[in-house]
């Protein structure tokens, strides 16, 4: 059932402008991206929805002009955390702690070692580990999309400065790493809604041992 | 169906040493892998099946002791590209030529364009972006396995260069990014079993804009 619909699923290159994912689908989508495991349970990103058409004309022009960007009906795009701090790791354990009937100590111990760990590092070695939890969540996405029968793109291709600015994300300690637009394959003009699915041989993918 | 699965599932911390994954289920599990989408369609990872107690005994060791890993029936591992090379670029291409009716003029120069840029760059930002694909596979793996109804817990948790040793990855310029053993919760002794699935409150997660 799950491999049917991933079967079903593509790229999509070309959207139909006239045509709208309804909200209760793309609620669907968003409670997937949130059911996402992410490492120690920290969810290093956000996820915006953008629908206003203004933002996404800014978007497209510069993401080489993705039509689907402005003919899909919504864009996810996934905006990760620039680094990892105390703060934003405290808000974890507290939110833990008050939902699971308190504090533990090795609850405290795993995030106080966690901490330790994390801290020191270079910013950008923690966003690329944050951002990694994005792609789970894109993975999560794009099943629950393909399960409602909506189609989507993901795209990693665009200036995720420029982005950043258009969505505020700088000023917000986030940087954005993937974009989602959703919405619906047009009758005619996708040049790919037709091609086979090319795959490597399973033998050179796979391995026993 | 797919997010009544993906409440269902977690981070199983206790498996059953005396049942098994049927096969059926797995290559379930492996398809939805192979039907992951990538970044240009390069998929620059391998996905090891590891069964061997010996082998899942060497790993254990280097992860934490991670009981998961033996008692579990099955240890997928995902082994990245640690670059991208013309040749495995160039596979790529050759078979989506042969499978979709020839090579074509805008295959030819998106391909080339790419290879300009991903060719000249540190090994490491290639394997960085690499990495994060295996990501999205592993999205769909774990949403495969929720919807098959086995449990999995997903590892970053492990000693990398030991487990390439192991598995002989370092040689086919492979390195190991994550580890998903697979297999059925034991009745008891999981601490994780009954705890609430945290996430932060939506509008601390999901922007509308």
């Amino acid at each position: 059932m799950l491999n049917k619909q991933l079967k079903w699923r593509y790229a999509t290159k070309k959207m139909d402008p006239a045509k709208t994912v309804p909200e209760a689908k793309v609620e669907a989508i968003l409670e997937a991206i949130e059911l996402t495991p992410t490492s120690s349970g920290l969810q290093p990103y956000e996820v915006l929805v953008v629908t206003d058409p203004k933002l996404r004309a800014e978007i497209k022009d510069v993401a080489w002009g993705q039509e689907q960007i402005v003919d899909g009906s919504h864009v996810l795009a996934f905006a990760v955390w620039d680094n990892y701090t105390e703060a934003r790791v405290d808000e974890v354990v507290e939110q833990m702690a008050a939902e699971r009937g308190g504090r533990t100590a090795a609850m405290d111990a795993y995030y106080s070692n966690l901490k330790n760990s994390y801290l020191p590092r270079d910013a950008e070695e923690n966003y690329e580990h944050a951002a990694r939890q994005a792609y789970i969540a894109l993975g999560f996405a794009l099943a629950a999309a393909a399960m409602e029968e909506v189609d989507s793109t993901p795209m990693e291709g665009f200036d995720p400065k420029a982005v950043d600015e258009i969505l505020g994300l700088k000023e917000r300690g986030l940087r954005s790493v993937l974009l989602l637009p959703l919405g619906y394959r047009a009758a005619e003009g996708d040049w790919l809604a037709d091609m086979k699915k090319v795959r490597r041989p399973r033998d050179r993918f796979v391995r026993k041992v």
